[in-house]
This record gives structure tokens, sequence and C-alpha cells, in this order.
């Protein structure tokens, strides 16, 4: 985790920590302040991680956390000088203690310290339209342009030449050089990610940021949610059509073109110069390689190696959609 | 119908009513004040009601209604104190009586009453941002938050601590507890009905409201209709991601989650409990069970019984998808 | 081309037109001002056309442009009349000459000229809500309804009986009479239309405008671009439903009804008394007939004969559909 905007409130009690997860069956001599909260590869030496799946057993071998958050069959992985916090449910465990350490990253409630551009540093060294708004920890590069109506909220930095639409919403988010974000588009609010509980969903933080790296351009009414524990990412030069959904903690890599409506679920990783087609949607958690062409409308719901051409739902490779669908390519 | 927030025009006079209708050969001694235009099931001795499909031949058949839009094959059906209107299109005819009864309800005009927050009694009540606008006959209860540039038309009542999103609109709704819907979402406008007619399509009344019950979370960018004759509902701890749409008509149970993008069109209800993956599409008029499952862009054209997995387009058990797409699981 | 509202800085001289493609081959005696550069068709002969593909050869034959823009395979096709111009990428010379022409037509920067509209001609001609920007070129008819935050950007023509909703944004464009544009619609930006380079894409220049018939109906959250060369055209009493994106170049018939979410990709035609269902894509450079049907959520690929019903993915015959999901309409 790198870049995030959200206080952390730490250095916590482990005591507290452990009251917090109702753990009762362990002794822990020290009451060691713990800093921050961080995963498996991430965690230093006065960090707490956690660990909930074996797959990633080989980082948790590893890690340099003083303790962690696991449960009974996974604790014996864990190096000698971690020690494990055993809890029923891992990712709910994690949830309370990131929450107490991140307590601001859970909702998003709108910036209220946000005031008229006009009465801020920036009233000569931006271009703005009518009734912008800024926040705290704003900063703007030289030579941008921000539409009417449009809500620069608290911990935003945009760099050089950057044009920012109308009645768009920018939080927590890094925008480099010379990015266009069009108009309605809404950036860094948090993801979709809960614990679904019957009669009130539980929340958890997303403490991560949104990225866009130099000479983007995203399309009107698009969305990109900011990263629960890492950040999402667009690489340079990437450009996205109109009303696009990026969930949170996708990154996607340099030079690819997203045409319209498309959706990337949560923590899916999309390469480098990739082709996408109006309406394609990639499941999450996926690894889309480098040079891909997705077709228009496909589902995607496996890996891609680099270099595929890609097509229908589930999507495969497009020699085998042609072949499969032969009968239309001759009758239509 | 209930909680309509459209003043009701009536009692309307039988004979205008004939008159609209163009019927000339139908005598009728008394004129009677007839009060309200209502489904078979719904109306009561003063109103008038409608017939136009043998599916609802068992409602036609213990209707209170005085008199029914119906057409010559139908009016069999109806029982003896209920008078048959007899008309050429009755859904035609029925959108012409409701226009009478309902005339604010077909169009929906920005809202001139709407005046800054600022200016009206929530000024001390309610946490709101810059340029919130507030129209007649809203209610909002305690600690609940209003982001920038949001407009509550006329007709809404929202319950205790809940948060509005930045550019929202909202009218003709009633959002319950505990809500959160998120920014640049509308939610309340009349639906997608009309009566295509070449040269000039007719728009029909929409009298339905949008009610979203306690804990439920709307996601940037969502637009969710009024109903037309009976409500859009919501139900409880709920949760909508990102740029769904919610036609009108519809209703969701209660614990369900709807991931980024997908559709749902008029009339469906969908159950409990329900997952539906991204950019899933649901035509119309269909029941989806409790604790169904839908796969990520999956188009449904069926009803779908409780407990079910399904994927696909169409989509159909997840074990028949993953059986026809061997190949592909071997494969890929 | 017509109607549209860019200044066209010609005309400019072929010395300079020659110097900007790095063409050092060609030996032109006389200074030719060229006034403009159009399509093969519609070029006069003072103006600079282009030629990319073998396709449009029956219409290179007859072209009366003085210039045109081509290559080395192809110039064989053009007129004696008209002198080939010689470059590796034609479509990318056509775009740094059209820059030339129109370099307002690049990049889509926020309106700055535009006013409050009580500060306009519009004051007691239009009924209006808060914040309503007017940009420079607008013109609006009588019985006109402009909602919140709704900022008509400069060269936009609003006919009679128009209802504009709020928080929407309309740019270069020409709405006929008795035309609804829902709420957060954005009308008229530019398409994705781009020359993909690494490191840094190019943009070219979108001279066309959306043009809006009479009677037709927009829906909250939709995206129509402007188009390129051409025209962006939504025909008489088209209605469509929320969240539709409509890319640049495309032109729809009359009386044809969209629902919600779909998409259109950049140049497809689609014809009259269409009826398309919600979630459908269709891809670029189609051309859909009249009277068509075409379910929800279908991908369309392919061109589709008049009156045909489609559905699926790629798009067939619905009886065909039916047919090969025979097991599906068994069992479910």
């Amino acid at each position: 985790m790198q870049n995030s905007f959200f206080k952390n409130c730490g250095p916590i009690s482990i005591y507290e920590i452990i009251k917090i997860l109702k753990i009762e069956t362990i002794d822990i001599s020290i009451d060691y302040q713990i800093k921050d909260i961080k995963d498996l590869s991430n965690s230093g030496d006065e960090d707490i991680t956690f660990f909930h799946s074996k797959k990633y057993k080989d980082l948790a071998k590893n890690t340099k956390a003083l303790f962690c958050i696991t449960n009974e069959s996974l604790k014996t992985e864990l190096p000698k000088n971690c020690t494990p916090l055993i809890v029923d449910n891992v990712l709910l465990s994690v949830s309370k203690i990131t929450t107490k350490f991140y307590p601001a990253a859970i909702d998003d409630v709108f910036d209220e310290t946000a005031i008229d551009i006009s009465e801020t540093k920036f009233l000569n060294r931006v271009k703005y339209g009518k009734n912008v708004l800024i926040g705290k920890n704003v900063s703007i590069g030289s030579n941008c342009k921000i539409g009417h109506n449009t809500i620069i909220e608290k911990n935003v930095s945009i760099g050089d030449n950057c044009t920012i639409g109308s009645n768009t919403i920018i939080r927590n988010s890094i925008i480099n050089n010379n990015v266009k974000i069009l108009d309605n588009c809404i950036i860094g609010k948090h993801g979709f990610g809960f614990f679904p509980l019957n009669h009130k969903n539980i929340r958890y933080p997303h403490i991560g940021i949104v990225l866009i790296e130099d000479n983007c351009e995203i399309g009107c009414g698009s969305t990109i949610d900011r990263g629960s524990m890492s950040n999402t990412v667009i690489g340079k030069n990437t450009y996205l059509d109109n009303q696009i959904h990026i969930a949170h903690n996708v990154r996607i890599g340099e030079n690819t073109i997203i045409a319209g409506q498309v959706g990337i679920a949560g923590s899916t990783i999309v390469g480098s110069n990739v082709k996408i087609g109006g309406q394609a949607g990639i499941s999450g958690h996926l690894k889309i390689g480098n040079n891909v062409e997705i077709g228009g409308a496909s589902g995607v719901i496996k890996d891609i190696p680099d270099n595929a051409k890609v097509m229908g739902y589930p999507a495969k490779n497009i020699r085998e959609f042609l072949r499969d669908n032969k009968w239309y390519t001759k009758q239509h």
C-alpha cells in the first residue's frame, strides 16, 4: 500500500486489538504498539498483517509482521517471529482492525470542507467554470482547466496540463500530467466491498487511491473506484470511452484502449496495449496479458495470455468463436 | 397502489369517461362519480378498473369495480355488478383515463418549486453541501447528510441516518432509515412506458413511487425509475453497485447484492438473498426466486426458481453452462 | 458534412498543406487556396479530400476535389483533375489537415463563455431552474424548460416545446421541436476517435454535430457523441431509455425504441421502427434495417436486413436462437 491519503490512527495497542477481536485464548506478555495493518509482503516488524487463503502461503512464510490475523488451519504456515491471532472469519476481523486504524476510509460522505475555488489559492492559477468546489489537501499543477459544477474533494493531486470536465467528482486520487477527465465522472469513491450480513452489511475501509498516469483520457459518465488495500491504477496513455466502470484494485497497463460501457470487476489486472470492445465485461481477480484484443460484448471469465484475441461469452479464442459460429458466418 | 404522491383529480363523471373513450353504444342511466382508476384487485365499488389479458381472468371475476375498460372477447369474464366499457385498445384507453385522474404524473419536468436548502426548515436539521435544492412536500429525518448540487425534488420522504451523495436527483420516493445513495443517481423519474405511435408516442402516467427500505446502498450513477400503477421497491439491506438501472415496477427483496452495470427490466420481481454479477441483464415481467445466484454478464430471459445458480445467455443452470463449455474449461 | 458549428480557418495554401504532410516528391506550380476538407462525394473543386480504402473507389472516381490525400496503391482510382497527395498513413494525415482547418474541434474543454441564464436574452423566454448556464451561439425556441444545473454550451440550437432535465450538458447540437432530454445526459461531446500511438494518442477533430429530430425522448444518464466528419442523428419520434450510449456518426431512423443501457458503436446506421431490447450492443459500421427487432442483451456484429427479429451473441434470427436453445425452452 502506498500513497494513501487516509490518516492512520495508529499506533494501537495489541491488547486493544485482541479485545476487538474477542480473542481470549492468547497470552501476550508485552503491550506492543502496532503501527499499521498491511498485507503479508508489505508488513514490517511493527505491523499486523492477515492471512486468509492457502494461495498466499509463500508470502505468509516470509512475512515480517509481528502479528497475523488468520485461522486455525493456516497458522502453521507463519514464521516463528509472527504470532497468529486465531479468529473465525479472517476478513471480517481484518475489516474491524483496519477500521480502527483508518476510520475515515469506510464511508464516502460528501466533503464538507470543499469551498468555492475562487476562495482558494487556485483563484489565479487554474482556469475554472462556475460553481467549482475544492476540498482540503488538494494540489493542482500548471495550465489546468476545471469545468462547471465539478468538485475536487479532499486528497487529490492533479499534475500539469490536465483538463477536468463539468459535473465531475474526484476524491482520494492522484492524477498525473496531461490527463483529460471528461464530464460526469466519479473518480476515487470507495469500492463495492463489504461483508454481507443479514439485516446490515458491514463495509470495510478502502484505504487505496486511484492513480491515473500521464496522457490518459477518461470518458463521460465513467466511474473509477479507489482500492481497498492496494491502488486502482490506469496506466500511461490509456484511453477510456464513455460510461465505463473500473472497480476497486483494478490495474490497467499503458496504451490500452477501452470502448464504451465496458466493466472491469475488482482486483483484475489488465496489461498494456490491450484493446477492449464496447460493453465487454471482465470478471474480478483475473489477469489479462499484454497486446490482448477482447471483442465487443464479450464476457471474460478466465485469465487471457499475452497476444490473444478473444470474443464471446465465455470469451474464447476468436478463431474458435468464428468456427463455432460458422453457420452464422455463412448464412448471415 | 399505495403511497402515491400524485394528486388524484377525481371524482370524474362516468359520462365524461365514456366521452373520452368515444364509446357510443352504451346506455348508463346514472351519472356515477368515479373516484379513482385501480387494477382489478385493488378497485373498490366507486372505482373504474381495466382488464386487457386473459391471464388476469381470475382477478377479473372478483373485481369490485363498478366499471371496467376491456374488449369484446374478455367482457364475459366480469361479474354482473361490473359494467364493461368496450374499447379497441384497452391499455391506450387506460392511459387516457389515468391521465385524466393524474395529469401531473405523465411528464417529468424539473421541479420549479425547489429552493435552496438554506431557505427551508432543514437549515439546521440536515448537514448539507453547496447548492442543495429542496422541493415541496419533502421530509427528512434526523442525522442526514446531503451532498453538493443534489436536488431533492417534491414528494420525497427520507428517514433517519441517511446519506445522499452529490449531484444526485430524487423525486417521488420514500427512502427509509440508514440508506446511502451515492453520487450522480437519479431516483424516482417516470419509467420507460408509453404507447408507440408513429410520429408521436403517447406516454402514460406513472403514479407509483420508488420505495427504498432500511440499510440499502445505491451506487454512483444508478437510475431507479418509479412504478406506473404499482411501486418500484428495493428491499432492506440490498446493495447496488455503480451504474445500475432498475426499471419501473421492479421489486427486489432483502439482503440482495447487485454488482456494477446490471440492468433489470420493468415489472420483474427479484427475491431475497440474491447475488447478481456485474453487467447481468434480466428481462421484464420475470420472477427470480430467493437465494438465486446469477453470473456476471448473464442474460436472464426466464423465471428462475429459488436457490438456483445460473449463468450464460440465455442464463441456464451453472452446471449445464460449464458442461456446454467443457472444451473451454479444459483448454483455457 | 452539414451544419457544422466549428469555424473553418481556411482557406489554406496547398503549399502549406504539402509542408504539413512532409511530402517532398511533388511539384505543384500554382499556390491553390484550399477552402475546406471534405469526404470524396461532398468535396467541390476548391476542396481537398481523402481516400483510404478500396471500398470507396467508386466515390473516388467521381470526386470533384482538386487534391486527395491517399496512398500509392489507391491513387490510380482518382480522376485526372484530382491530384493525389501520397502519404504513408492516410487517416493520420487527414487528421493533421482537418486539425489545421478546424483547430477548435479536437478537444472538448468546458465552455468558459457560458454565463448564468438570468444574464441572457432567455431570462423571460424560457422556464429555467437554478444555476443554468448558457454559452455563445445558443438559440432556444418558445415554450422550453431547462432544469437545474444544466449547461447549454456554445453552438446549440433548441426548437419549440422542448424540455431539458437537470444536470445535463449539451454542446454542438441541433435539437428540433417537442424533444425531451432527461437528467444527467451529455449530448454533443467529441467521439472516441483518435490515432493510437504509443506514449501519446493523437485525437482527430470532430466537426460533426448531434441532430435530434422532432418528438424524441432521451433517457437519464445517456451520452450521444457528435460526429467526426458527418453528423450523429436521432430520427423523429425515437425514444431512448436510461444509460444509453450512442457513439459518433451513428444515424438512427424514426419511431425507433431503444431500451436501457444499449450501446451503439461508431458509424452504425439503424433504420426506422426498430425495437432494441435492454443492454443490447451493436458493433460499429453496421447497417440495421427497418422494422428490425433486437432482443435484450444481444450482441450484433453483422448487418441485419429489414423486418428481421434477432437475438443472442452473435445475434441471429430469433427462430434459430430458440432452436439452438431448445433444451433450454424445454427444461426451464
